[in-house]
């Protein structure tokens, strides 16, 4: 049944390759900012760009430097204190929402760290014992490009001058999907097999069978003339279309559109520019996802059934981020890439999971409440970090990632 | 496999008895409430008695008497906007945080229009196109007659006085249960089958196969006394243990202790009372539930495999709610009563599940985002109410109900 | 040029008369309410009528019974906490906004409680060493009355059937003042003479000289046909005549008009009535107020100036509370009466205040901070109350009580 | 009886010269600062730096290029809406909150912006009929340029790294003052005579007489080792100390100490420095000082009392602002310097107070509402902007100036 996967630009470098590639993407990211620019901090679930380039050392310093190079000290011991994010073991750290007021240590000195950390980590590349902790490394600063991205363009929203953070748009030639895959359903199997070469988180495993029953999923993620068209016919005024936290949510906040909308226009890394009526609609928030597909008469696939429906296609597909540019959702037939995509599924532990030992463990599995799947990529995703696999994951408000929805419904 | 089933009080009576004693116990509950006992709400959660008294009358006589008996004409016609709760599309209604001013209309005004109600409703108790109708009336005056007992022992738990709503606890003998049961899994079925006669939800179905693995699962619920050394241990100190929305919620709220604790003491619906260390804590959120699974190196059961473990238990069986007392959670080895259970399982639609047309959709589905499933009963849900494919549910961080934890563990 | 005083119906009898109509006067006042209506609080700047029955009995009980009469045991020795207002001395109470969830004591208990303090208080009532601490308590009962009136009205206000305390506003007939007084300024005195006989709070005095600039003042308080013009020219959006506080409250709170007003009517003791253009606004916080004088191309008196104005007038004449009925303002030429007046001073000391030694010292000084002055009376004010030194106080954002303006200007 | 005025460094030149080099200090004091530092915001009630810079500028292009230059065009008109501060006759701004985003226009931008503005102000700094806005205007950014170091004072405070704006604080060698001084009062004029020649706001007038009792004025400020003393000696635990307000601000924000201390240590321009017994406490709140009097059995002086005291001072003596370096309090015993005085006095309007027309009116008017007038002048104001009319205004709670205190007592 499954289509021969076409072959996109899977990553296939040696580990100390991917690392370096890795650290030098977050530095060309940062490139067009200014220190002032990679300071400022727009709300608490963002972070400042220059504290995305420090974390993702900190990272490196901490459960590799630290704890496996011998003789190792630490570039400045003031800086675990701010740039750790979340993780408890590791002590205290300073207030999330006072990121943005650290103009200190400059973007200059955070960058002289990061390459303070690059030197000493060569020293770890070829270790074997490191090798797994490295790959995480690198996934998560993986993880951390893509919100570096998301997070300057939503504080770049917030100037009135509305500044672009890269020249122009790039120019992209991606082709509309239309019409519905079926699939038959039966007993699949999902999640990562540990067992497999590969990186991937620890909440994507345990590989376990479901019981999916028949379904239809669309080939096209929902665009921004079809969003139009919901807008237009009342979605966002009428009640019976909304879960009722997102109705709350509506009326509180005064939702009217996607974030980043204004008339013709939406906020892009470019500025402000028209939108493609073809592109894919993103920063939507799952509420919005789930309303708009009330209206459609359809519903969000679960997991599951993305899950099986992405077998048969490339992870490394679609447009996703390869290099410094202004990323920006275009109209697409694969699977992956554009924007993420809001499932029905809650976040919660697969059976058998088990969170690892230590500060890492708290990477993914405290996290497990209250919080919605997203499967896919984005046109901010590192190419080579997407998979089948991969569980994306939100509080269904949230919407300044690319987030977007495709449809499905019972067969 | 399953056990023959001990049977408990079912109700077996017909519609209009089942109305009539329905109709009578929401009175009785009020009946050792003054009217000022009756008008108070200590949180935007809550609600009045007396609101409570007044919401279910509202809902008999928007649903059945406004809509299916000719002639009729409503009670008070600004009541409507009093007593409505949630249902958009039967318009506006007062600020839910409001309901704790209304001192007019009295309680004497509030019981002659449950009279009012009571007597139009039967000229509808005998007709066969009503019988859904009331039956969803009873099951919703039902689940209000519990928050009406969670509710008024919050308000009363908030007056320095301790003011005890009944004289005194009744007797319990139950005896509490211990050791595992296992379960072998496999696809098995869960979820009301619409086709079965009886009444339940439209989010208790469709009935539809799931996949269970092996796992074994606490014939009692964790009570006082294991959540004292869950403290002692330092439990509420400890973040590796905590969801890290739990762990937040505890130190911006300084939880030390399930609500209603008080060094030896707990508040009840008799006042304050000494703790019976053998009976099953409850007034726990999920995020306590979580946390003291983790410490006690289990976890919570999924919905299914809580419901698949049900199904050889008699819903009718342990302490439920018979009379108008000062119920509270005694030891027990029973799957039902004495105190909900929260699962590990987010209150998500069935597949295949559509919620009804009209005003009456607004039950149930609307609210699948962000709350957890609750499985069981407790000593404040009517006798009758309970069953297997019961999905009840709160917000994680909820913990005014009486609501407890029952471990699983993958087998 | 001080005009004879004409007399009004100045309270004449003795202290234990006095005691006695007071204390028979509160219960008047809250005969019509029922235990619920005298449970309720709307905000946490207004307290239940229970409350203020039952913390005008705590003052007497407090600093005479328990303080003075020896061998006098405490009605009930929880009530302290509960009845405490704001006295730190006095130890702990409840939180002000709790005050609303006082079910229990009821109505009943509270006015046992009432009597028998009342009963108690008799052994004093001749006593000489506590007729200085029995005036003050008769007072700050007065004070009480009037703040039981306005703080009901705010809460059945919430309430959307609009309930009427009373069947029926009192019939009035006042005639409307017109013009203006000139005064020709100089050295004058002000504040209470302590050693003058009658009561008078700490603040009022002492005694003391201002030097005060020629200046007019309006005969008459702004009317409600007045407030009508403001609103029509579009007062409540022309930010150049509001104080910038003022002028973000307006904002913030979406104040289009008077608190209670909507279309023609307004909110009253008796329910919805229509509003009199000839009576005085009422119900304006002091922003509102200077913004209106700013538009009048006027100002507000300074206390002084309002004080030195109110000598030649009766305290006791004008519209005031002599019984337990529907008080509403109506037009008036008194310089007391109808409403409060806001004046341009702040609620600070006079030169050489000090206040008592002890808890009763807490009843004014550490208010002086960001409070404005209001003089006069209002139709609340018991009329015995009243007097031209008196220093009523609000925060300039606060507009429940009967509160209005007169205009003045330098001469 | 006033001693002969000690001469300090008055401002003697031009207009012209004063503009200048007005403007050439604001840039010295921005020197320091990178673009990151002058972009951050700490709290709503400060600036950054970069707005300062930009919004003094303003300024000038508004009310003098604008409007007085005939075929000036605006250097950009996106600005505007960006650096108008609260002038609502100017049209719509930027939310004061988010200042602290703009990383956008970059400091280099903002500093051409200020050399642009100063060039073409060239053209009107002769011109008579603009003389009086460009005092003005001079005026308001002397003010700035205090705020300015207050504010960058505080955000880098926020930061844990506790950045130095300056190498190290200035050496100072003060001597401190002691005793007393009398004062007979009597009928003084106080305010500033508008026929003078020299600048003065609009509310430091009219000139206006008042009554003023026989008091006493301490010499010296209330010192770090003094405020030591009443903190060991529990002030900030002694409710009867203090304001309702103050006390409710104290348990409300957890203060114990003034702003910036840390144990033996306080935050400076210069980073975090040990402090100096002998120097004026500064940086409390009017409810600390307020209550530091009380604890000492004294009072704050009214603003009249100061003002009629510090006639025999030099207004340009003590410490004050000369230069771009890191200014901290010393001890003194000049009337003027090091720290801004709160007084007992509300800032309101002196007699006969018209604000102006148009939209410079908005300057001080609209702000005489629940704040307190300060006096003096502190170590970070302009040495030429002191005089002793000056009424400097904040609201009680807010202590991010160099804010202290001087005792008073009734003679
Ligand atoms: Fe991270
Ligand atoms: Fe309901
Ligand atoms: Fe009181
Ligand atoms: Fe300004």
């Amino acid at each position: 049944r499954p289509a021969p996967v076409r072959q996109g630009q899977r990553d296939t470098g040696s580990l100390a390759e991917r690392f370096r590639k890795t650290r030098a993407l977050s530095l060309a990211l940062a490139q067009p900012l200014s220190d002032a620019d990679a300071t400022i901090q727009s709300m608490e679930d963002a972070s400042p760009a220059k504290w995305h380039l420090a974390h993702t050392s900190w990272f490196f310093e901490t459960f590799l430097l630290r704890d496996r190079l011998s003789g190792y000290r630490l570039h400045d011991k003031r800086f675990p204190f701010l740039f750790n994010s979340y993780y408890e073991a590791e002590g205290q750290r300073i207030a999330r929402f006072s990121r943005g007021l650290l103009s200190r240590p400059t973007l200059e000195e955070v960058i002289a760290f990061r390459h303070a950390v690059d030197e000493a980590m060569e020293a770890l590349l070829g270790r074997e014992d490191c090798a797994e902790l490295i790959a995480l490394g690198i996934a998560h600063e993986q993880q951390h490009q893509e919100l570096l991205l998301t997070d300057i363009k939503h504080a770049l929203f917030q100037n009135p001058l509305g500044p672009a953070m890269f020249a122009s748009l790039p120019a992209t030639a991606h082709k509309p999907g239309e019409g519905w895959s079926e699939h038959e359903g039966g007993i699949c199997r999902i999640g990562t097999d540990f067992d497999d070469p590969g990186f991937s988180f620890d909440c994507e495993g345990p590989r376990h069978k479901v019981l999916v029953e028949p379904f239809r999923i669309a080939n096209a993620l929902v665009t921004n003339g079809e969003w139009d068209a919901f807008i237009a016919d009342g979605g966002y005024e009428t009640p019976s279309l909304w879960l009722s936290d997102g109705w709350a949510w509506v009326q509180r906040e005064g939702i009217r559109a996607p974030l980043y909308w204004n008339e013709d226009e939406h906020f892009t890394l470019a500025g402000w520019q028209g939108r493609d009526p073809d592109a894919p609609v993103t920063h939507i928030s799952c509420y919005e996802a789930d309303a708009y597909a009330a209206w459609a008469g359809q519903r969000l696939p679960t997991e599951a059934e993305w899950e099986v429906s992405a077998r048969s296609h490339d992870p490394a597909g679609g447009q996703q981020l390869d290099r410094a540019e202004a990323v920006q959702p275009a109209a697409t037939d694969a699977m992956f890439g554009s924007g993420w995509q809001w499932t029905g599924s809650a976040y919660l532990p697969y059976p058998g999971f088990k969170a690892p030992e230590g500060a890492v463990g708290e990477y993914n599995g405290k996290f497990m409440s209250g919080q919605r799947v997203l499967k896919g990529a984005s046109c901010a995703t590192v190419r080579a970090h997407s998979r089948a696999s991969y569980r994306n994951f939100f509080y269904p408000h949230q919407r300044w990632q690319f987030t977007g929805l495709r449809l499905a419904a019972d067969a």
